[in-house]
């Protein structure tokens, strides 16, 4: 019996569609390895799509797309300042759009150093965490508006919006992934200036934290999470955080464990009440795009992460252990496709345990 | 003639008094050298003055402070987590109170690094920008609130409120800044995500750009900021930014230029309606408390941005070039006082230049 998963694939803008080709090329290995099949089909949505035709994401393709079993996506944006591309369109629109329609609300990023990588950290050693970040509240909301806009008396809002429901879902998942990990969960939050979200999160945290004797928890406030992101990252399990802070700190750990470009993440609906998302947590790259340079292993880490997700587990530790092989054989500079064929190649070879 | 100024100065918690008073030591030997006078008021606030007295910053002493001609902040904030403390009564209270109630539009947050300072970065060198962070408004606001608090159907929201006065003012300030340095402005936001008050700070960098010709304009969001913080800090001069993405960056800066021991702040009130405070960026660190060993350079350096305020540039530059030999000296650990003694000295017997 042939297991078969239908997935929508989004290659987007830029270096999307580079880095969504050689992703699919390392699925497909898995797909021969396996015996399941990915049905996959094609969505033309993002920068490029929208100047086009002026569609951001029409119903009728977000119903289309949410009879998937999951989404692979490249990266949506276009040039920065272009013109035809109205601030955050693309982004509320398409991209939060998707995450917030289809309860994406476990963005989870994981972190890894590999011997080789060049940190920009003297000591980036045994780095391995994972940042549990809320995808469906929080700042991200878009609830916000200005009053007497474009005149010297303006006012602009933005709106945190953060219930109990949407804090305790994320957070008990949290929870749960540092139990099966190295049972260490820190919340990361501003709760001495952010005093009402915040003592949503604290009080959570502190209500979950019973049903979990095993995990110790730690709380850091933002500003102080980012300084041990440099100082100590190896100190961190999981981190649990919201939307806006879990952008930042997840950029910044990409940043540190060797680049944006390493840096895979799953935008995950653990109820499965929709199709999860997976993504590199890199953007279009509009200043590298066309060039076939750009590095594909967070698409295909990305891959990863969706394996597991549609109960695949042997597969996605397949791919993690090319990739970590790849990485740690790194010489030199390879173009996006040479990445994606070592890293298919060394799936191919797989026979099993590390 | 001897000029006189008179100071507030408040030692708050923790290392708050550790690290004052070696500021002070430095101040007195500025007033012998230039002829000046500093009359100190001592102000008891923080997190031992409330569980004392119950009080945080009454509005009596408010009027008092506001008479000085600036203000010495050591460091306010208790042990963590202890449970007589509600979590962000102090920093709203008291040092959000202070900035917002006098005005402190710019917190000034300078970043540099020396040769002998151990950076946890590969590569710090040549890094010498400054954060203009808005000081009064955006999510520090303090406007929000819980909805059926405490309960599973619990709502909480934080409003950050930007306006076109607010977002002006310092963003003049940052560019006259530029023009003074080496000409380059960062703005960072989130604009793709927070399109409203996004939409004010990026109009009205635009709208001030033409007055400052030379000055190059650049935009980064907050999450790529910090990416770059780590992989080229050199690259920037002056960034300006918010409330809450100033907190976040100028604690990552402190950390890559060798410890947020070293960093320094200005609260300032460019059109002097009220005194500015001067604090370093580090808090009370109860776990170091009373130990003598905290690192009063941030609070030393926070003396050299008073003295530039108050309209002694010479004093403050050679606080800043004792500060820097200091450092550049550094060998082994020395106690708080050792390190005061050291740069006070060197205050002592610097013939001026450089
Ligand atoms: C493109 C942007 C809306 C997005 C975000 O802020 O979530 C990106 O930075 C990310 O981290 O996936
Ligand atoms: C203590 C806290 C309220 C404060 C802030 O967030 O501004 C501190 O982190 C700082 O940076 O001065």
């Amino acid at each position: 019996m042939t297991r078969s998963f239908s997935l929508a694939v989004i290659p987007g803008d830029g270096i999307g569609p580079e880095v969504v080709a050689e992703a699919t090329r390392v699925l497909d290995e898995v797909a021969r390895i396996h015996d399941v099949t990915f049905e996959q089909t094609p969505y033309v949505l993002g920068a490029e799509h929208y100047i086009e035709t002026g569609e951001v994401l029409p119903d009728a393709t977000l119903a289309e797309i949410r009879g998937h079993d999951a989404i692979l996506l490249g990266a949506i944006g276009g040039k920065p300042g272009d013109p035809r591309l109205p601030a955050g369109l693309l982004e509320r629109n398409l991209l939060l759009r998707l995450r917030f329609q289809l309860d994406h609300y476990v963005n989870l990023r994981p972190t890894k150093t590999y011997p080789q990588v060049n940190s920009p950290l003297r000591d980036a050693e045994g780095v391995d965490f994972v940042v549990v970040r809320e995808g469906t509240e929080g700042p991200y909301v878009g609830n916000g508006g200005r009053l007497r806009a474009d005149t010297p008396h303006e006012v602009a809002t933005e709106v945190s919006l953060n219930t109990a429901f949407g804090v305790e879902r994320v957070v008990r998942d949290a929870f749960a992934r540092a139990q099966a990990r190295r049972k260490k969960l820190t919340l990361v939050h501003k709760t001495n200036v952010l005093v009402h979200s915040g003592a949503v999160w604290s009080r959570i945290v502190d209500a979950v934290a019973p049903e979990f004797p095993e995990v110790t928890v730690d709380y850091l406030h933002v500003d102080a999470a980012t300084i041990f992101l440099v100082t100590d990252p190896a100190r961190f399990d999981v981190i649990v955080t919201d939307n806006l802070f879990g952008d930042i700190l997840t950029d910044l750990a990409g940043a540190i464990s060797g680049g944006i470009g390493l840096a895979a993440s799953g935008n995950i609906n653990p109820d499965r009440t929709a199709p999860s998302m997976f993504e590199p947590v890199h953007g279009s790259a509009p200043d590298i795009a066309g060039q076939g340079i750009a590095d594909p292993t967070a698409a295909i880490g990305s891959v990863a992460l969706l394996l597991e997700h549609l109960g695949l587990p042997e597969a996605a530790a397949q791919i993690d252990r090319a990739i970590a092989a790849d990485i740690t054989a790194r010489t030199g500079q390879r173009t996006t496709k040479e990445v994606g064929e070592a890293i298919a190649a060394r799936v191919a070879g797989d026979v099993g345990g590390a």
